[in-house]
Protein backbone atom coordinates (compact mmCIF):
# COMPACT_ATOMS: atom_id res chain seq x y z
CA UNK A 1 0.00 0.00 0.00
CA UNK A 2 1.26 3.88 -0.96
CA UNK A 3 1.28 5.41 2.50
CA UNK A 4 1.53 9.36 2.06
CA UNK A 5 3.98 11.04 5.47
CA UNK A 6 3.05 14.72 5.74
CA UNK A 7 6.02 16.00 7.22
CA UNK A 8 7.04 20.23 7.99
CA UNK A 9 9.98 20.49 7.43
CA UNK A 10 11.56 24.08 8.15
CA UNK A 11 9.73 24.44 11.53
CA UNK A 12 9.06 21.04 13.32
CA UNK A 13 7.84 20.60 16.63
CA UNK A 14 7.41 23.54 17.76
CA UNK A 15 5.37 22.88 21.41
CA UNK A 16 8.82 20.90 22.20
CA UNK A 17 10.67 24.67 22.23
CA UNK A 18 10.66 24.91 26.33
CA UNK A 19 12.75 21.83 25.79
CA UNK A 20 14.67 21.74 22.78
CA UNK A 21 16.35 24.60 20.74
CA UNK A 22 14.85 25.00 17.22
CA UNK A 23 18.44 22.59 16.11
CA UNK A 24 17.14 20.59 17.51
CA UNK A 25 13.75 19.99 17.42
CA UNK A 26 14.48 19.78 13.94
CA UNK A 27 17.02 17.06 14.29
CA UNK A 28 14.53 15.16 16.38
CA UNK A 29 11.95 15.46 14.71
CA UNK A 30 14.17 13.90 11.23
CA UNK A 31 14.70 11.08 13.82
CA UNK A 32 10.81 10.07 13.99
CA UNK A 33 10.57 10.17 10.49
CA UNK A 34 13.37 8.05 9.84
CA UNK A 35 11.57 5.63 12.44
CA UNK A 36 7.90 6.15 10.64
CA UNK A 37 9.72 5.79 7.21
CA UNK A 38 11.13 2.58 8.16
CA UNK A 39 8.55 0.95 10.34
CA UNK A 40 6.20 1.44 7.48
CA UNK A 41 9.20 -0.27 4.64
CA UNK A 42 8.98 -3.20 7.51
CA UNK A 43 5.62 -3.50 7.03
CA UNK A 44 5.24 -3.36 3.16
CA UNK A 45 4.13 0.10 2.96
CA UNK A 46 6.00 2.18 0.25
CA UNK A 47 5.95 5.71 1.81
CA UNK A 48 6.28 8.95 -0.02
CA UNK A 49 7.38 11.89 1.68
CA UNK A 50 4.42 14.81 1.17
CA UNK A 51 7.09 18.08 2.60
CA UNK A 52 6.95 21.43 2.85
CA UNK A 53 9.99 21.84 1.42
CA UNK A 54 12.16 19.23 -0.06
CA UNK A 55 14.36 16.90 2.16
CA UNK A 56 17.12 15.60 0.28
CA UNK A 57 15.55 11.93 1.88
CA UNK A 58 16.23 9.08 -0.36
CA UNK A 59 12.69 8.40 -0.37
CA UNK A 60 10.02 9.64 -2.95
CA UNK A 61 8.88 13.07 -2.64
CA UNK A 62 6.13 15.44 -3.14
CA UNK A 63 6.86 18.86 -2.36
CA UNK A 64 3.56 21.24 -0.89
CA UNK A 65 3.90 23.88 0.99
CA UNK A 66 -0.10 24.36 1.55
CA UNK A 67 -1.46 23.86 4.62
CA UNK A 68 -1.61 20.37 5.82
CA UNK A 69 -5.20 19.56 5.41
CA UNK A 70 -5.01 20.62 1.78
CA UNK A 71 -2.08 19.52 1.22
CA UNK A 72 -3.42 15.81 1.73
CA UNK A 73 -6.28 16.35 0.02
CA UNK A 74 -4.61 17.39 -3.34
CA UNK A 75 -2.52 13.97 -2.61
CA UNK A 76 -6.02 12.20 -2.39
CA UNK A 77 -7.53 13.94 -5.30
CA UNK A 78 -4.57 12.71 -7.16
CA UNK A 79 -4.00 9.56 -5.91
CA UNK A 80 -7.82 8.59 -6.70
CA UNK A 81 -8.10 5.40 -3.63
CA UNK A 82 -10.31 2.83 -4.65
CA UNK A 83 -10.39 -0.86 -2.90
CA UNK A 84 -7.84 -2.20 -5.07
CA UNK A 85 -5.63 0.79 -4.97
CA UNK A 86 -5.65 2.18 -1.41
CA UNK A 87 -3.61 4.85 0.38
CA UNK A 88 -2.18 5.48 3.85
CA UNK A 89 -1.42 8.62 5.41
CA UNK A 90 0.29 8.73 8.49
CA UNK A 91 1.72 11.15 10.99
CA UNK A 92 5.69 11.57 10.97
CA UNK A 93 5.67 12.20 14.32
CA UNK A 94 4.52 8.52 15.42
CA UNK A 95 7.76 8.09 17.14
CA UNK A 96 6.33 4.13 18.62
CA UNK A 97 4.87 3.27 15.92
CA UNK A 98 5.56 -0.33 14.59
CA UNK A 99 5.34 -2.51 11.80
CA UNK A 100 2.87 -4.70 13.56
CA UNK A 101 1.04 -1.77 14.64
CA UNK A 102 1.27 -0.15 11.06
CA UNK A 103 -0.25 -3.38 9.77
CA UNK A 104 -3.50 -2.52 11.32
CA UNK A 105 -3.88 0.01 8.91
CA UNK A 106 -4.02 -2.76 5.51
CA UNK A 107 -7.50 -3.63 7.36
CA UNK A 108 -10.88 -4.03 5.28
CA UNK A 109 -13.06 -0.61 5.46
CA UNK A 110 -13.22 2.06 3.29
CA UNK A 111 -11.64 4.05 5.44
CA UNK A 112 -9.97 2.49 8.35
CA UNK A 113 -8.75 5.37 11.25
CA UNK A 114 -6.15 5.30 13.86
CA UNK A 115 -7.92 8.10 16.53
CA UNK A 116 -4.71 10.45 18.11
CA UNK A 117 -5.40 11.92 21.57
CA UNK A 118 -7.48 15.41 21.84
CA UNK A 119 -9.45 13.65 19.15
CA UNK A 120 -7.10 14.05 16.39
CA UNK A 121 -6.11 11.47 13.75
CA UNK A 122 -3.15 9.78 13.05
CA UNK A 123 -3.27 7.56 10.77
CA UNK A 124 -5.75 6.88 7.99
CA UNK A 125 -6.14 3.93 5.14
CA UNK A 126 -8.55 5.17 2.53
CA UNK A 127 -10.07 2.94 -0.26
CA UNK A 128 -13.48 5.45 -1.07
CA UNK A 129 -12.33 8.03 -3.36
CA UNK A 130 -14.91 10.60 -2.14
CA UNK A 131 -13.04 10.69 1.25
CA UNK A 132 -11.62 14.15 2.19
CA UNK A 133 -9.67 15.09 5.24
CA UNK A 134 -9.51 17.86 7.82
CA UNK A 135 -7.11 18.25 10.22
CA UNK A 136 -8.14 21.08 11.55
CA UNK A 137 -10.52 20.17 15.84
CA UNK A 138 -11.83 17.31 15.98
CA UNK A 139 -10.32 15.60 12.94
CA UNK A 140 -11.83 12.14 14.26
CA UNK A 141 -14.98 13.06 14.43
CA UNK A 142 -15.00 14.99 11.17
CA UNK A 143 -13.61 12.01 9.10
CA UNK A 144 -16.46 9.79 10.69
CA UNK A 145 -19.15 12.53 9.67
CA UNK A 146 -16.87 12.56 6.16
CA UNK A 147 -17.23 8.80 5.57
CA UNK A 148 -20.72 8.82 6.75
CA UNK A 149 -21.87 11.18 4.56
CA UNK A 150 -19.67 9.73 1.17
CA UNK A 151 -21.15 6.73 2.37
CA UNK A 152 -18.14 5.08 3.11
CA UNK A 153 -17.84 2.11 5.78
CA UNK A 154 -14.97 2.93 8.67
CA UNK A 155 -12.81 0.54 11.23
CA UNK A 156 -11.02 2.31 14.35
CA UNK A 157 -7.88 1.08 14.44
CA UNK A 158 -7.22 0.37 18.65
CA UNK A 159 -3.52 1.04 18.96
CA UNK A 160 -2.09 2.94 21.12
CA UNK A 161 1.63 3.19 19.28
CA UNK A 162 -0.77 4.57 16.56
CA UNK A 163 -2.42 7.09 18.94
CA UNK A 164 0.92 8.43 20.02
CA UNK A 165 1.91 11.09 18.30
CA UNK A 166 5.10 13.40 19.90
CA UNK A 167 4.20 17.45 20.39
CA UNK A 168 4.84 17.85 24.19
CA UNK A 169 7.31 17.63 26.50
CA UNK A 170 5.14 14.75 28.38
CA UNK A 171 5.15 12.72 25.32
CA UNK A 172 8.95 12.14 25.41
CA UNK A 173 8.57 9.95 28.34
CA UNK A 174 6.55 7.88 26.04
CA UNK A 175 9.50 7.61 23.57
CA UNK A 176 12.23 6.88 26.46
CA UNK A 177 9.82 4.13 27.69
CA UNK A 178 8.60 2.44 24.41
CA UNK A 179 10.60 3.76 21.66
CA UNK A 180 12.87 0.84 19.90
CA UNK A 181 14.06 2.77 17.16
CA UNK A 182 15.95 6.59 16.17
CA UNK A 183 14.19 8.71 18.05
CA UNK A 184 14.55 7.23 21.38
CA UNK A 185 18.28 6.91 20.78
CA UNK A 186 18.41 10.48 19.82
CA UNK A 187 16.81 11.16 23.33
CA UNK A 188 19.26 9.51 25.29
CA UNK A 189 22.28 10.82 23.23
CA UNK A 190 20.65 13.92 24.33
CA UNK A 191 20.67 13.05 28.33
CA UNK A 192 17.33 13.09 28.61
CA UNK A 193 16.59 10.57 31.52
CA UNK A 194 13.78 9.19 33.21
CA UNK A 195 13.26 10.35 36.77
CA UNK A 196 11.05 8.07 38.28
CA UNK A 197 10.48 9.18 42.17
CA UNK A 198 7.35 6.90 43.84
CA UNK A 199 5.30 9.03 42.20
CA UNK A 200 4.38 10.05 38.11
CA UNK A 201 7.53 10.15 35.82
CA UNK A 202 9.36 13.10 34.83
CA UNK A 203 12.11 13.62 32.55
CA UNK A 204 15.13 14.78 33.30
CA UNK A 205 18.40 16.04 31.25
CA UNK A 206 22.14 16.40 31.84
CA UNK A 207 25.40 16.13 29.65
CA UNK B 1 -10.86 -15.27 33.68
CA UNK B 2 -11.25 -13.94 36.86
CA UNK B 3 -10.34 -9.70 36.35
CA UNK B 4 -8.98 -8.15 39.59
CA UNK B 5 -10.46 -4.31 39.20
CA UNK B 6 -8.85 -2.35 41.74
CA UNK B 7 -10.98 1.00 43.00
CA UNK B 8 -10.28 3.57 45.50
CA UNK B 9 -13.89 4.21 46.67
CA UNK B 10 -13.73 6.59 49.28
CA UNK B 11 -11.50 9.70 47.36
CA UNK B 12 -11.56 9.31 43.70
CA UNK B 13 -9.77 11.22 40.99
CA UNK B 14 -8.38 14.13 42.51
CA UNK B 15 -6.53 15.33 39.64
CA UNK B 16 -10.28 16.17 38.40
CA UNK B 17 -10.49 18.59 41.29
CA UNK B 18 -10.43 21.67 39.19
CA UNK B 19 -13.36 20.29 37.20
CA UNK B 20 -15.71 18.21 39.34
CA UNK B 21 -16.23 18.46 42.86
CA UNK B 22 -15.56 15.65 45.39
CA UNK B 23 -19.45 14.55 44.99
CA UNK B 24 -19.15 14.77 41.30
CA UNK B 25 -15.47 13.09 41.45
CA UNK B 26 -17.08 10.30 42.92
CA UNK B 27 -20.06 9.85 40.72
CA UNK B 28 -18.26 10.05 37.91
CA UNK B 29 -15.52 7.73 39.01
CA UNK B 30 -18.76 5.06 39.96
CA UNK B 31 -19.92 5.26 36.12
CA UNK B 32 -16.48 4.60 34.56
CA UNK B 33 -16.23 1.80 37.45
CA UNK B 34 -19.49 0.11 36.47
CA UNK B 35 -18.34 1.01 32.53
CA UNK B 36 -15.49 -1.49 33.32
CA UNK B 37 -17.25 -3.96 34.95
CA UNK B 38 -19.39 -4.15 32.27
CA UNK B 39 -17.01 -4.19 29.40
CA UNK B 40 -15.25 -6.88 31.30
CA UNK B 41 -18.68 -9.31 31.41
CA UNK B 42 -19.18 -8.71 28.20
CA UNK B 43 -15.95 -9.64 27.28
CA UNK B 44 -16.43 -13.03 28.80
CA UNK B 45 -13.90 -12.34 32.11
CA UNK B 46 -15.49 -12.79 36.21
CA UNK B 47 -14.53 -9.43 37.89
CA UNK B 48 -13.69 -8.69 41.50
CA UNK B 49 -13.44 -5.47 42.97
CA UNK B 50 -10.84 -5.11 45.08
CA UNK B 51 -12.41 -1.54 46.83
CA UNK B 52 -10.81 0.14 49.69
CA UNK B 53 -13.99 0.16 51.35
CA UNK B 54 -16.96 -1.74 50.81
CA UNK B 55 -19.16 -0.18 47.89
CA UNK B 56 -22.50 -2.44 48.07
CA UNK B 57 -22.37 -2.94 44.46
CA UNK B 58 -23.78 -6.22 43.32
CA UNK B 59 -20.24 -7.75 42.24
CA UNK B 60 -18.06 -9.91 44.12
CA UNK B 61 -15.88 -7.66 46.31
CA UNK B 62 -12.47 -7.76 48.33
CA UNK B 63 -11.45 -4.99 50.93
CA UNK B 64 -8.34 -4.01 51.19
CA UNK B 65 -7.26 -0.84 52.34
CA UNK B 66 -3.94 -1.02 52.38
CA UNK B 67 -1.92 1.37 48.90
CA UNK B 68 -2.59 -0.11 45.70
CA UNK B 69 0.64 -2.15 45.41
CA UNK B 70 0.09 -4.12 48.58
CA UNK B 71 -3.28 -5.25 48.22
CA UNK B 72 -3.02 -6.24 44.47
CA UNK B 73 0.00 -8.35 45.41
CA UNK B 74 -2.02 -9.78 48.44
CA UNK B 75 -4.79 -10.75 45.97
CA UNK B 76 -2.16 -12.22 43.58
CA UNK B 77 -0.43 -14.50 46.21
CA UNK B 78 -4.03 -15.17 47.44
CA UNK B 79 -5.17 -16.56 43.59
CA UNK B 80 -1.50 -18.34 42.60
CA UNK B 81 -1.98 -17.75 39.03
CA UNK B 82 -0.92 -20.39 37.02
CA UNK B 83 -1.33 -20.89 32.52
CA UNK B 84 -4.62 -22.81 33.52
CA UNK B 85 -5.57 -20.05 36.54
CA UNK B 86 -4.84 -16.31 34.95
CA UNK B 87 -6.01 -13.44 37.10
CA UNK B 88 -6.46 -10.20 35.06
CA UNK B 89 -6.01 -7.12 36.75
CA UNK B 90 -7.68 -3.68 35.11
CA UNK B 91 -7.79 -0.20 35.87
CA UNK B 92 -11.16 1.17 37.08
CA UNK B 93 -10.21 4.76 35.60
CA UNK B 94 -10.54 2.72 31.68
CA UNK B 95 -13.55 4.65 30.11
CA UNK B 96 -12.68 3.85 26.67
CA UNK B 97 -12.49 0.55 27.07
CA UNK B 98 -14.67 -2.18 24.93
CA UNK B 99 -14.90 -6.05 25.68
CA UNK B 100 -13.29 -6.37 22.01
CA UNK B 101 -9.98 -4.49 23.67
CA UNK B 102 -10.12 -6.49 26.95
CA UNK B 103 -10.06 -9.56 24.99
CA UNK B 104 -6.45 -8.95 24.39
CA UNK B 105 -5.49 -9.85 27.45
CA UNK B 106 -6.15 -13.26 26.89
CA UNK B 107 -3.79 -13.28 24.92
CA UNK B 108 -0.88 -15.97 25.50
CA UNK B 109 1.76 -15.07 27.71
CA UNK B 110 2.85 -15.44 31.55
CA UNK B 111 2.65 -12.17 31.87
CA UNK B 112 0.31 -9.96 29.32
CA UNK B 113 0.55 -6.23 29.82
CA UNK B 114 -1.03 -2.70 28.59
CA UNK B 115 0.94 0.25 28.93
CA UNK B 116 -0.75 3.47 30.82
CA UNK B 117 0.78 6.66 29.34
CA UNK B 118 3.45 8.14 31.33
CA UNK B 119 5.44 4.20 31.70
CA UNK B 120 2.08 3.27 33.66
CA UNK B 121 0.76 0.21 33.70
CA UNK B 122 -3.36 -0.02 33.06
CA UNK B 123 -4.08 -3.65 32.50
CA UNK B 124 -2.41 -7.40 33.12
CA UNK B 125 -3.33 -10.89 32.81
CA UNK B 126 -1.19 -12.76 35.06
CA UNK B 127 -0.08 -16.61 34.63
CA UNK B 128 2.82 -16.95 36.12
CA UNK B 129 3.11 -17.38 40.12
CA UNK B 130 5.95 -15.57 40.94
CA UNK B 131 4.93 -12.37 39.52
CA UNK B 132 3.81 -9.55 41.59
CA UNK B 133 3.24 -5.89 40.77
CA UNK B 134 4.85 -2.54 41.86
CA UNK B 135 2.11 0.87 40.17
CA UNK B 136 4.71 3.26 41.75
CA UNK B 137 6.87 5.03 39.19
CA UNK B 138 7.51 3.82 35.95
CA UNK B 139 5.74 0.48 36.92
CA UNK B 140 5.61 -0.81 33.21
CA UNK B 141 9.30 -0.97 33.10
CA UNK B 142 9.31 -2.15 36.53
CA UNK B 143 6.78 -4.98 35.89
CA UNK B 144 9.05 -6.03 32.88
CA UNK B 145 11.86 -6.50 34.91
CA UNK B 146 9.93 -8.21 37.66
CA UNK B 147 8.98 -10.55 34.85
CA UNK B 148 12.52 -10.89 33.42
CA UNK B 149 13.61 -11.64 36.96
CA UNK B 150 10.62 -14.55 37.59
CA UNK B 151 11.70 -16.00 34.09
CA UNK B 152 7.90 -15.33 32.97
CA UNK B 153 7.49 -14.29 29.03
CA UNK B 154 6.04 -11.02 28.39
CA UNK B 155 3.39 -9.85 25.50
CA UNK B 156 2.36 -6.14 25.45
CA UNK B 157 -0.90 -5.28 23.91
CA UNK B 158 -0.98 -2.31 21.90
CA UNK B 159 -4.16 -0.83 22.61
CA UNK B 160 -5.11 3.06 22.69
CA UNK B 161 -8.53 2.10 24.86
CA UNK B 162 -6.78 0.05 27.51
CA UNK B 163 -3.87 3.09 27.42
CA UNK B 164 -6.42 5.65 27.93
CA UNK B 165 -6.96 6.18 32.13
CA UNK B 166 -8.81 9.09 33.14
CA UNK B 167 -7.01 11.05 35.34
CA UNK B 168 -7.12 14.62 34.25
CA UNK B 169 -9.03 16.85 32.72
CA UNK B 170 -7.88 16.64 29.29
CA UNK B 171 -8.52 13.04 29.27
CA UNK B 172 -12.11 14.00 29.67
CA UNK B 173 -11.71 14.96 25.98
CA UNK B 174 -11.50 11.30 24.92
CA UNK B 175 -14.34 10.15 27.15
CA UNK B 176 -15.95 12.66 25.34
CA UNK B 177 -14.79 12.04 21.64
CA UNK B 178 -14.64 7.88 21.97
CA UNK B 179 -16.42 6.94 24.92
CA UNK B 180 -19.32 4.48 24.64
CA UNK B 181 -21.00 4.13 27.80
CA UNK B 182 -21.84 5.84 31.22
CA UNK B 183 -18.85 7.60 31.94
CA UNK B 184 -19.29 9.89 28.63
CA UNK B 185 -23.26 10.03 29.16
CA UNK B 186 -21.99 11.34 32.94
CA UNK B 187 -19.66 13.74 31.06
CA UNK B 188 -22.86 14.77 29.04
CA UNK B 189 -25.66 15.06 31.41
CA UNK B 190 -23.16 17.27 33.62
CA UNK B 191 -22.79 19.97 30.40
CA UNK B 192 -19.82 19.36 29.24
CA UNK B 193 -19.15 19.58 25.49
CA UNK B 194 -15.85 19.61 23.73
CA UNK B 195 -14.94 23.02 22.08
CA UNK B 196 -13.14 22.86 18.35
CA UNK B 197 -12.41 26.24 16.94
CA UNK B 198 -9.02 25.78 14.44
CA UNK B 199 -6.66 24.52 16.71
CA UNK B 200 -6.93 21.77 19.33
CA UNK B 201 -10.05 20.71 20.91
CA UNK B 202 -10.99 21.94 24.21
CA UNK B 203 -13.54 21.17 27.07
CA UNK B 204 -16.64 23.67 28.13
CA UNK B 205 -18.90 22.79 30.41
CA UNK B 206 -22.43 24.32 30.31
CA UNK B 207 -25.88 24.61 32.26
Amino acid sequence: MHALVPFAAERPKTRLATVLSPDERRSFADAMLSDVLSALEEAGFSPRLLATESTGRDVPETVDDRPLTEAVNAALVDHDPSPDRPLAVVAADLALATPAALSWLTADGDVVIAPGRGGGTNALAVRHPGFRVDYHGASYLDHLRRARDVGASVREVDSWRLATDVDEPSDLVEVLVHGEREARDWLVDAGFELETGDGRVDLTRTG
